[in-house]
C-alpha cells in the first residue's frame, strides 16, 4: 500500500519538530512538504532551523534532524497549495491556525495541535481510548462547512492523560466531580523556545494562562456524546489548577474523582488496564500495547522515568487510593508526555486511525 | 532583661543549622550549648560540621556558620544535662526525639521540630495565628507527666501554611472539606543532606512517606479546640497529595476548600489579611508584620520569589478564585518556607510567645 | 549634599531592573527618569513591566519593584532629553547603545552596561581595584568627541572577576598567560528573559557567541596602561572557553595563570586579600569591605553560596594551587556576580567613584 | 557459540545497575550471579533494590529492572565462589574492591569499575581506541600474582573521553601539555545515590576529592607504553580542574592541548574521526561505528543532547579551535557518558575485546 503524502505546517517550531521526528520512518505516511513563516520560506529545512544571528541549529526533538527532510525547501505556510498531499498536519500557533487550517481543509483533512477550532460545535476532538467514535461527526462537519477535507484538532496536552484515565472510570462508575492539579513540563509552553530558565529553575509557576479553562471544557467535550446536532458534553464538574515545574517534558497530574458508584482502588486499576488494552487491537503503528500503565510502587509515576513509556504514548498511573472527601471516589497521580501523546505523536495516531477507517 | 540561655540538640543537621543561623543575633535567646550524636561530641562546632572524609564544611543555612558558635564544644545529646539552661530547642530525628526530649522536659521546656510527640493527646501543637491559645493545656500536660518542663512539637512543615490560611477561613465560613496538593522543596527531606539530585532534577516525586497522614491529622488538631481532657479535633475532611519538586526551599500548595457559608474570593482575601495582621501586635522579634500576604498577580506566589517574605515567616497566598466543585468554596495557591516558618524559626517564634506569656 | 539626579535607559530589561533595585535607597543618587522602547513609553513603570498578553509583572531583580519608581512615566529612550539630569545609566542592548549613548553624552556622563563603546581607543573601561586610574583619559575623550559628558562602558560580566584577581597578580608577579573556562549563570544572557529552560536544565551549553573574544580583549585593556594616545594593552595571552550552566546567577571561572616570577598559593592568597582591601578606603557606598574573598575550604567558591557576598560585589576565590603546566603559575576558581558587580551595581560603583573624584 | 557466564558484584548500586541494564540482552554474556553486601544477600534482586524503610524500588539505570534478573537471589559478595563463572564484573566501592577482587582473580578474570588496582604497575588500564594493546601485560600480571584470572580496572570516568581524544593526537602531533576543566554529571558520584539536590541545584561544586590526581595519573598511564617491566607513562603534563554541575549524566570537558608539531583544527578533526573509526572493525557488540563524533555546530557537544550517542559509547567533540597560549595547539570541548562508556558499558566493551582475543 502506498504511503500517504503528508504536508506539515509550523515545521520549524517545537511541535513541528516533534512531528518531523515522529514521521521520519513512519510506515504509512511520507512527509513531502513543509510550511513555516515567510522568514523561513525558500530555505532548505536544515537552514531554516538555524538561528539567524548565531548559526545555532535549533532542534528540540529527540536525536538529530532527520536527513530525509534536510533538503526539503520550506514553503510559506500561508501560500501553500495543499492539493498535492493527502493530509496536512498543523503545528502552528492558534492565531495562525484560525487562518490557514480552513484554507487547507477545503481540499484535504487537517490534523492539528492548535487550539483554534477545538470549541466549534461541529468539530470533534479525537483521542484514542476516549472519543474515537466522534469521527461519525466528520461528514456533518464537512457538509456544514462545504469542505472536501476537515479539521481535527488535538486536545490540549494537559487534558489528554486526564481524559484517557477518566473515560473508562466514567463508563464504569459515573464520574461526578474531578479535581486536577498539574505540574507541567516546560516543553509545551507556547512559542519557541518556551519558559525561561530564570523563571522555572528552583521554582514552581502557579499559573498558565487559559490552561485551566481548556482542561475543564475539553474534558467535558471528550467524555461527551456525539449527537446529531454536535455534542452533548459530559455532565461533570471539572476543577483544574495548572502549574509549571522545572521538568523538561511530561505533565504530572494529581487527580481526585468522585464517582456515583462505589469503586475500590483495585477496581479502578483493573478498569484502567482493561480499557487501555483495547485500542491496541486496531494495530495502529503509533499505538502502544496498553494506553495506560498502572504502578504499584507509590513513588511512581515520575515524569523523568515514565514519560517515555510506549514511545511517549502511555499514560502512567499510580498512587490509586481512596478519596476521603467523597463517599465514593479515588485519588491518583498520572504522568503523560506532553509533546508525544500530548501533541505530535498523538496527532499522528489520530491520522493512523483515520486511514484505518478509510477517512483519509 | 537578661537573655534566656538556650541549648540546641541536633545541632549539626539541616534543621539544627537553621536554628543556629536564626539564633545568631537573637535579642531574647542566647545559644549556650550544642548537642549532637556521639560522632560529633567533643569537637568544637566548626569542626563537627566538617565531613570526616573530605574536610568539607557542611552548612545548609544562609550565609556562613556564625562565629559565635564556632568554638562551642559539641556535647553528646543523650548525655546532656539541661539544668543549666532555660530552654531546649530540639532538631533531632523523630526516633531520637522520643528518647531525649522527655529527659530534658523533666527539667526545662523543650520546643521541637521532631514529630515524635505531635499526636499525644496532652501535648498541644502551637502555631502563630492558629493555635496559640492551646498553651492553656501546658499545665495539665506537666501535671500528667510529672515534669517541670514540657514538650512543644512544631507541626509538620507542610501543614503550617495550610493551617495558617484555613484557621481564619474556618472561623469565618466554617470549613467542611479541604483538598491540598503540595509541591515541596527538598530542604526539609529527612536525614541530611536530603533528596538526591538524581531523583529530583528534571522530575517530580509523587510520594513522601507518611506526609499525607501527618497533614490531615495535624490540620484537624491545629484547628481543633483545647478541652479539659485534651483536644477536640476540628471536624474537617482533609485530603492531601504530597509531592517533591526540584525546588530548593519553600513548599507550594494548591488548596481547595469547601465552606458551609458563602464567601467570595474578595471576602477570603480580606479575611486572610485581617487575621494575619493580628499576631503582629504581640511584638515578638520573629513575627512578621502580617503572617499572610495576598497576591493579585496570578503568577504569584512562586517559591523562589516568595519563600523569604517576612524573613521566611510569611505565608503567601494567590490565585484565590471560586471552587466550582462546591456550592460554597474557593481554591488558592500558597507558598510557605519549610525550614524557616516551617521549622527552626517557627519554633523560635513559639519560644518567643512562651517567654512573652511568662511560660519560660 | 544634594543627591545627583539620574536617568536610566533600558529600564524594563533585566539589567535595567537591577539598576532600579540597586538605586532604590541609594544615598547619593536619585533615579528621576526612566527610558525604554516606544512600546513602554507613556506608561507608568509599574504598567510598563507587565506582560501585554498575560498581565504578569516581569521583574527579575531581588524583591519587588520599588514603590519609588512605580509611578514614574516611562519615556521613549530615543527621545529623552538628558539635560535635566546629572548622569545617565544605560542598560540597553548594544545596537541601541550605539545610537543613544552619544546623544546623551553630548550633555552628561553616561555609565553603561552595553558593549557598544568598549573597544574605542579613547574610551576607558573602569573597574574597581583594576583600572580606576584610567579616568585620567576622560578629558581627552571629551575633547576628541566634543562632548560635555562622556561614555564609560562597564566591562563584560565574565571578565570582571577575572580582571579583579589578575590585576594584583600581574602587578606582583607579571602575568604571561591566562586560561579561563567559565560556567556562567543564565541571568546575563542578552535579551530578556534569557536562556530557555529547555536549553539549560540538565545541560551545559558550550558556547556563548562573542564572549570569548570579549574576555580576552577586555582583560588586556583593563590590565593595560592609560597613555597620552589611548591605551597600551597588557601584553598577556588570554585564552577563554565560555559555557553556560544551569545556574541562575553568578559566573564560576576556572583560571590558570603563568607568572614570570615565582609565587606560591599562599603568596597569591595574600596578594589578593591585600589588594582587595585597598579600594574600601575610598568610602564608596557600594564598595564591599574587601573586593576579594579567599576561601580555604576546597569546596568553595560555589555560585549559589558566594555570589551574594558583599551585596554581590565580592569576587570569591578558592582552590588556589600550583599550576603544573608552568614553571611559575597557579590555578584557582572564582565566582563573581554577573548582574551585580558584573552589571548594574558595578556601574553604580563606577558612578560613585566619579562623583567622589568630582567628575560628575 | 555459548554465552560466557558472568557474575556481577556490587549489583545493587548505581554502577552495578548500569551493568545489569547493559547485560540484559547481551549476545555474548549471560549474567548468572549477583553479589552485594550482606544486607542484600539472600533476597531476590527485585527485593534487594527496594528501600528497606519505604519500599521504593531504587533503580537508576534506564528503563525498568530487567525481568531476567528479578528472581536471581543475591549472594554476599565476600562469600561468593567465582569458580562457576567465566568472568566477574565488579562495581563495588574501592575499599571493597581491594579485598574482593583478588579473591576472584585467583580463579577468573575480573573487569572492574573500581579504582583500587588502577595504579599497580603490573596492571594495565584498557580503553578502546587508546590502550587495548596493553593486554600484552596480562600474562606477566598473572604470573607475578600467581593468579589464573586477572584484574582489569576501568579508568576513571573523567579521563576516558580525554584519553580517547588525546591518544590519536599524541600519536600524530605529540602532546606536550594538557589542561582540562570538567563539568561533571552527578550520576557517577560515589556511594548511591550520589550528590544531594541541595548541593547542586542552581550551583556548581568546584571540587571533587581525588579526581584531579586520578585524571592526570591515568591519562599518562593510558597514553603510555607497555614495557617488559610494566608501563612507561607518557611524558605529558596534565593539569585538571574537576567540577560538578547540575547535569544528570554526561561529563563535559573543556580541553586545551599543546603539541610539539603544528596541527590545524581541521587536521585535528580529521585525525580524531579517522582514529575513532578503527576500533569498529573489531566487530564488538558494544562498539559504536565511530568512537568519536566531531561537531561543526559550535553549540555542541551538550551533555543532554550528546551523552547517549552510540548508546553512550561515543565521545562527542566540538569547538575545535586554535589555542592561542601555545605555538602549536588546539582547544576543544568534549562530552562523554560517565556511566556508560565511563563505567559499566565501557567495562563490558573491554570484556568483549578480551573474549575476541581469546583472553577469557
Amino acid at each position: 500500500m502506498a504511503k500517504k503524502r503528508v504536508a506539515l505546517i509550523g515545521a520549524t517550531g517545537i511541535a513541528g519538530q516533534q512531528f518531523i521526528a515522529a514521521l521520519a520512518d513512519h510506515p504509512w505516511f511520507k512527509l513531502t512538504r513543509l510550511g513555516a513563516s515567510s522568514r523561513s520560506a525558500g530555505k532548505p529545512y536544515s537552514q531554516a532551523i538555524r538561528d539567524a544571528d548565531t548559526g545555532q541549529v535549533r532542534w528540540w526533538a529527540e536525536g538529530e534532524p532527520p536527513a530525509s527532510v534536510a533538503d526539503i525547501v520550506v514553503e510559506e505556510g500561508a501560500k501553500m497549495d495543499a492539493r498535492g498531499v493527502d493530509l496536512v498536519f498543523s503545528a502552528v500557533e492558534s492565531d495562525v491556525a484560525r487562518e490557514l487550517e480552513p484554507m487547507f481543509a477545503e481540499h484535504v483533512p487537517v490534523v492539528s495541535t492548535a487550539s483554534a477550532f477545538r470549541y466549534e460545535d461541529d468539530i470533534p476532538l479525537l483521542l484514542a481510548g476516549v472519543s474515537m467514535e466522534h469521527t461519525k461527526l466528520i461528514k456533518r462537519h464537512q457538509k456544514l462547512r462545504g469542505w472536501k477535507g476537515y479539521i481535527l484538532p488535538q486536545p490540549n496536552c494537559t487534558v489528554i492523560g486526564l481524559a484517557i484515565t477518566l473515560k473508562p472510570l466514567h463508563d464504569a462508575y459515573c464520574v461526578k466531580r474531578v479535581s486536577v492539579v498539574s505540574m507541567q513540563g516546560i516543553s509545551g509552553a507556547g512559542r519557541s523556545p518556551g519558559v525561561a530558565g530564570l523563571d522555572v529553575i528552583d521554582n514552581i509557576i502557579p499559573y498558565i494562562p487559559g490552561e485551566e479553562e481548556k482542561v475543564a471544557r475539553e474534558a467535558r467535550k471528550l467524555l461527551g456524546t456525539a449527537t446529531p446536532s454536535g455534542f452533548s458534553a459530559a455532565n461533570i464538574e471539572v476543577s483544574a489548577t495548572c502549574t509549571r515545574a522545572a521538568v523538561l517534558e511530561g505533565h504530572t497530574e494529581a487527580v481526585s474523582v468522585e464517582f456515583a458508584k462505589h469503586a475500590s482502588p483495585q477496581d479502578v486499576a483493573r478498569t484502567l488496564l482493561k480499557a487501555g488494552a483495547k485500542p491496541a487491537k486496531l494495530g495502529l503503528p503509533s499505538m502502544p500495547e496498553n494506553l495506560i500503565r498502572v504502578h504499584d510502587d507509590p513513588f511512581r509515576p515520575q515524569p523523568r522515568l515514565d514519560r517515555d513509556g510506549g514511545g511517549g504514548m502511555v499514560t502512567s498511573v499510580g498512587r490509586i487510593r481512596p478519596e476521603p472527601l467523597y463517599k465514593h471516589g479515588v485519588k491518583y497521580v498520572l504522568v503523560s508526555h506532553n509533546t508525544k501523546m500530548g501533541a505530535a505523536k498523538g496527532a499522528i495516531l489520530v491520522a493512523e486511525y483515520l486511514r484505518e477507517k478509510g477517512l483519509l
